[in-house]
């Protein structure tokens, strides 16, 4: 398998979730795939100071912070091409719905990144599959409507997911929903009270469904 | 396992190596350990932009940024007590050689930070393990000096520990340096040319070798 990951930012309170970004990194090697990282080349829609929650007088790239977590190998979204992948993957964290997406402030009523649309609307078309972790099923629901996902047992995100026209299954860790009409992969993460084990389980489970979805056993 | 572990920003290349941080904190979550996460409260010696390598015309500060991989959940290093923890331990990333010493930029001649100083002494002299990833052992060689440790293979970095007064051994990936006199248990990580994989295991061989000299199996 190879695999496009798509890095909101880097931190979880305006960016990727960092536990949830690496722990998808080493679920996709551990399993025999490689990836390539990618995140939009836009700017943060603020940048939040993690310890006080406070937002700072700065601002910040997504795509430039992302990097952090890549070790410097990633590239902007726009030179993504499904054709050239086999599984998108999203993992969360807050950046998900402030800069994919702005469903942290707009709700059901949010808007997509346009390059963010793009990539997931050609990945299903081509018939590839997506994983989406933690927040990022709201994303996926967002742009493709009729889909079944997770995100854990927050009723207010699900019933955000129906609005949105998808299906909501709730779910404990270690537990995905795959949609094998859509082949969408999504699993709680932090949207439940998590271990970092717990973590690298969900992201494990996601990429071995995906791997299962693509007829790698 | 009660451990303490120190981060020295967030980015390979200014901060604390993120993918060693996180498997750090899982290897000890999966080993049955617990962790609370310090940083010191100092500036950045410089902020690096990852996809470029180039310094970006910004200040940060290394526990704020710290604080990214933490989740919000970390303490100011002058908050740190030896007496409260079983272990101390740093992953690595260019943050050790530049935000909490100057070797990096100094080599043998470095200083180190006075609260980084105090932590690892005050480790050493209650007799508690301590644990370096990747460069973090130069660190390490600096402050207790007659210390045996690897950073892998680089004959570079190998040929400063001497001149620190410590002993560098060789190692590949899996296999770890235990400095039973000193309790100084040490892995190379990204020193080494590296999968994610790799660094999960070494993170893991660390904890483990940590937990057996603590007598616990």
């Amino acid at each position: 398998m190879k695999a496009a990951v798509v890095l909101a930012g880097c931190g979880v309170y305006d960016g990727a979730e960092i536990h949830e970004a690496v722990m998808t990194l080493y679920a996709i090697d551990r399993n025999g795939g490689t990836y390539q990282l990618f995140a939009p080349n836009v700017m943060q829609h603020h940048v939040i100071n993690h310890i006080t929650g406070e937002v700072m007088k700065e601002s910040r790239n997504v795509l430039t912070e992302a990097a952090r977590i890549a070790r410097g190998k990633i590239l902007a979204l726009t030179e993504y091409r499904a054709a050239d992948y086999d599984a998108l993957i999203f993992p969360g964290g807050f950046g998900v719905a402030k800069n994919l997406c702005t469903y942290a402030f707009d709700g059901p009523e949010c808007h997509v990144d346009r390059v963010i649309e793009e990539a997931i609307r050609s990945t299903h078309k081509t018939g590839k599959p997506i994983g989406a972790l933690c927040i990022s099923p709201v994303l996926i629901a967002r742009v493709l409507r009729d889909v079944t996902v997770t995100i854990g047992s927050d009723t207010t995100t699900a019933a955000d997911i129906k609005t949105l026209g998808g299906k909501h299954e709730n779910r404990q860790h270690g537990e995905v929903v795959v949609d094998r009409k859509n082949l969408v992969v999504t699993a709680p993460c932090y949207m439940l009270g998590s271990t970092i084990s717990e973590i690298a389980r969900d992201a494990d489970e996601v990429i071995r469904a995906i791997k299962e979805l693509l007829g790698e056993k």
